[in-house]
């Protein structure tokens, strides 16, 4: 099966001009086919502050009202999004923007009110279209994906970007030899968080078990492993977390960086 | 050749949500494949306003600067393209949002300062990619356009909706039977503005020479007169201008409504 490579860029990489360029040049570089999903970054943040919206939470979770809806689909669906499309273009790489309501690629559930918390325009994937994905790629197409989606009723839907990279993932692991690459800002999930170079190169379930026991795994990380395990289930046949400056050497030269999932 | 309709509909729709929603209805039940190109509308202002940009206007000229070209990129290719898609989604027609940027589908020239007059981020189209976009119209999807290109070299540009719709009919012209359908807030061009049913049905290039000579075609109408007359120069077959209320009945009966271009 040939390999497809989906790739998760987070919020930071966004928010900084520099270190984006720098990742979509590496990213133009890759020799294999590519699906790029991107986070969101703190210009919503900003946009909403701008407008005098206030971000809505409950425990500590950002609610998503109609407001904030209205400005995350501007963001994440427009400016990121679009931003990231004509650089890459620029690069030589034929981009094409999309969220899950492009094409019906990816449809969701409005999440519904759990313990009495209504996180509003959140959504919970219900299916993604591999075969429009498959048309795309075979344009050599490299799809970038920001995190929305619909519900099939005419509402966008905001969907946290590492979920919509798993999903991806093991839809197109039917067709595809499937890699599943979480990019962000450390050099891969650490045995020691004061020592940035302490790097766990591979983690199974067991592993994974015993490091969150010891709380080496903790916090933020547990949702991204939670989903990285649920894909390999699925049957992608990696996922690895690692420092967006390792792109390269690990998609073209096959280099042991990061962290490892199987 | 298959029959292809380009149709663009304005701002004034877009404003307004239940004219939008009508429109949206129309169009998902029409019996040929489209392309649909939007305008802009109001919310780009309100919003600018709301974060304290102020437009910049050189002879009553809008001129795209750094921040204006930001704001139109997350409305225009964020908020009404999604809520555009989405909502056909919804309505059952599978529909992707675009902007030039992306599959690289419309590519454009920063306009030259000219007159000493710089208009910013404006961009002058110089290629539409026809094979494209029938890969996505052969499968099955709706292109939904809005009014942005990109220059190659990694920036977005703003692009007139109008002459959008016309270079891209003319590409398309190529390999279909195309037909460009201006949706607007009148029943045609009108003999006396004065009187809204006294649409003139039929124009051409003397006849419109005459009417632009007798002042009865003026302002606003006169770029979209001249694109439509260049476009079926370059091969479109028709252009017809016309009330949004009748599309169904021009494109499904082939009724006889609104002003026709030869």
């Amino acid at each position: 099966m040939q390999k497809l490579f989906i790739i998760k860029i987070g919020g930071n990489v966004i928010d900084n001009p520099s270190a984006l360029t720098t990742f979509l040049k590496d990213l133009s570089s890759l020799n294999h086919k590519v699906i790029l999903i991107h986070g969101g970054g703190k210009v919503a943040t900003e946009i909403s502050k701008g407008l005098g919206i206030e971000a809505q939470m409950v425990d500590g979770r950002r609610i998503t009202d109609a407001e904030t809806l209205k400005i995350v689909t501007m963001v994440y669906g427009g400016l990121i999004n679009k931003n990231v499309v004509a650089q890459l273009q620029s690069l030589g790489r034929n981009a094409i923007g999309l969220t899950g309501a492009d094409a019906n690629v990816i449809l969701s559930d409005k999440r519904p009110i759990k313990n009495g918390v209504d996180y509003g325009f959140v959504g919970d994937v219900t299916k993604v279209d591999d075969s429009v994905l498959q048309t795309l790629l075979n344009a050599n197409l490299t799809p970038v994906i920001a995190p929305l989606s619909h519900d099939g009723k005419g509402n966008m839907l905001n969907v946290n970007a590492d979920t919509m990279a798993s999903v991806t993932a093991v839809a197109m692991a039917k067709s595809f030899e499937t890699h599943l690459v979480y990019c962000f800002e450390l050099k891969g999930v650490l045995e020691n968080f004061e020592d940035k170079d302490s790097v766990i190169s591979d983690i199974n379930w067991d592993k994974y078990q015993t490091l969150k026991d010891q709380g080496i795994i903790a916090k933020g990380m547990i949702p991204k492993m939670d989903n990285s395990f649920d894909a390999i289930r699925a049957g992608v046949n990696s996922v690895r977390i690692c420092h967006a400056d390792d792109l390269v050497k690990i998609v073209n030269s096959g280099e042991k960086k990061g962290t490892t999932l199987r």
